[in-house]
């Protein structure tokens, strides 16, 4: 198998998701437009079917699967929203999901995961061994394991985003892509720099962690310890492997963003776009709001929300308090 | 002029506002559904470009005058959804807009209204006497007054809203529209029974003051007094005048909806459709989750979700405590 998706790929992705997954709108975000000095767009994926993106990259991998290989059923570790995505494949196609999970696991998350009609495995080990414990299982049950963003079928699916913000928007400038394992963003830039060659791609991560950031100007991919950032759907230390390549490639910019700036760009989404967005999701907005990325007047900037699930109580926290008491309290 | 629109009026009002205006999406709500028994589907208006669908009747209002009527500005007595699109409109315009608010308006009421460019007077006196009041200004300074739902152009700039729900769901069988004044709901139902006659229009208004419920049965307006309901858009004490009879004649049924019912409302559009709705937005979910409409499994069912214009730290205080704590408190 290859380990990058061609633009060929995401078309043929966006024909074979395109039944069971909604095209999200792209909503003009007027209201924070004199707050970041450019045109803003927001690709909201939080209205998507399972409130975040992943059941694009999910399900077009899944829907690639001869039939006898989807009834062996589906394997993964994730408490995300990666596994609310493969769960939701795998209700669609009838067929059974279980996810490896880190003994760690808030009990929440193993309950939420459970509640998605998955079978959750705790194993005590690092991302590593739980990785090899995934393999192990699958080679012994037959169960197809679908990671995250390192599989390029996952990747082509995240990047049909890419082709519904160019058809909706054919002349945006800027794409604002979150950066966590890079499934997304190396899906997504295939699509926009193949469809349109002078657009410019900016990739998003948490200045907490400078993992992408870190790994470009040393030229190869580098570790940094993990720290507890809003972001949790970015906590990751290290870019993924496979879309590392693609990220180098096609993607023009880098921005580190502040943990106040993020949280400032979820209560900008809230305030002025209605939209409950994740701390990952709000990345983008928060790069503007606190100068992260520059932009011109007339440009047209378009960031991808990638999803809303969060408690509510603990939104009720960040939009009671002030962007600068939850810095302090973290 | 005449007191009603006609489907006529709404079609030429779609055409009228949609260059300025958003087609906002219809979206099905999967994940409340269990929760509701019936297939739900959400017309978003706190999409719209001023976060509520109010704009459709200002505008629709506004652009039917001639220069000069609309150089000498607009004027009315809102300090809600109404102020906020008839300041959009007027600003869209190049004119000014003038509300009279009553002494008794929250400073913050006030402070928002004149941020949207628009002039505030503070009045001292009743409804009656205010808007007595508006229409003595109106006389002096040949200001144009656009009333909130009395105004027939009003009505029919809302009723867009049930033409675009038809044209994404031709096949739906119930729409849920909360009731204040009545200026949505006249329009939104003479566009729904002109083009799908067998179609259900159900209007959703808070238990606490039931007086749309109450005129029905007595078979005339009946005014009851304010109750301080967290529906505050649709706080009012009677049916307004010119809708009452249109309303009378398409309305199916109304549905009285609990205070801890319309909080659950807003809470599961957070939780699960991941939208900020104010609490008159959330009515008709809240209708749904709380037994107050019936509805079949097979049903289709949409809600207009008139606005999502509530402050963050007031919808923290709703997202972070139960329904019923806030009942209790309320």
């Amino acid at each position: 198998m290859c380990d990058f998706p061609t633009i060929d790929d995401i078309e043929a992705a966006r024909h074979r998701i395109a039944p069971h997954i909604r095209h999200t709108p792209l909503l003009r975000a007027d209201r924070i437009e004199p707050s970041v000095g450019c045109e803003l767009f927001l690709k909201p994926e939080m209205l998507q079917v399972t409130g975040a993106f992943k059941i694009r990259g999910a399900l077009n991998t899944a829907l690639q699967l001869p039939p006898e290989r989807i009834a062996r059923g589906f394997i993964s570790s994730s408490s995300g929203n990666h596994a609310q995505g493969l769960s939701w494949a795998g209700r669609l196609l009838g067929t059974r999901v279980v996810l490896v999970l880190p003994t760690t696991t808030p009990a929440q998350k193993v309950a939420n995961t459970r509640a998605l009609g998955a079978e959750v495995i705790l194993y005590d080990g690092d991302t590593a061994a739980r990785w090899k414990e995934v393999y192990r299982i699958a080679e012994e049950t037959g169960y197809e394991t679908i990671h995250g963003f390192e599989d390029p079928r996952v990747m082509a699916g995240q990047g049909t985003i890419g082709c519904e913000i160019l058809e909706d928007l054919p002349d945006v400038d800027t794409v604002i892509v979150p950066l966590g394992g890079g499934g997304l963003i190396s899906g997504v830039a295939t699509a926009l720099k193949a469809l349109k060659p002078g657009i410019r791609v900016v990739g998003a991560e948490p200045a907490l962690t400078p993992k992408y950031h870190r790994s470009r100007s040393s030229g190869k991919r580098v570790s940094l310890p993990l720290r507890d950032t809003v972001a949790d759907g970015l906590r990751i230390s290290v870019p993924g492997q496979n879309p590392w390549p693609i990220i180098e490639r096609h993607v023009d910019e880098i921005a580190l963003v502040d943990e106040t700036d993020i949280v400032a760009g979820m209560r900008a989404l809230a305030r002025d776009a209605k939209l409950i967005a994740e701390p990952a999701a709000a990345i983008g907005v928060g790069a503007l709001l606190g100068g992260a990325i520059s932009v011109r007047p007339d440009e047209k900037v378009c960031t991808i929300l990638t999803g809303g699930n969060w408690g509510l109580e603990d939104l009720a926290a960040l939009y009671a308090r002030e962007p600068s008491a939850i810095e302090a309290a973290s």
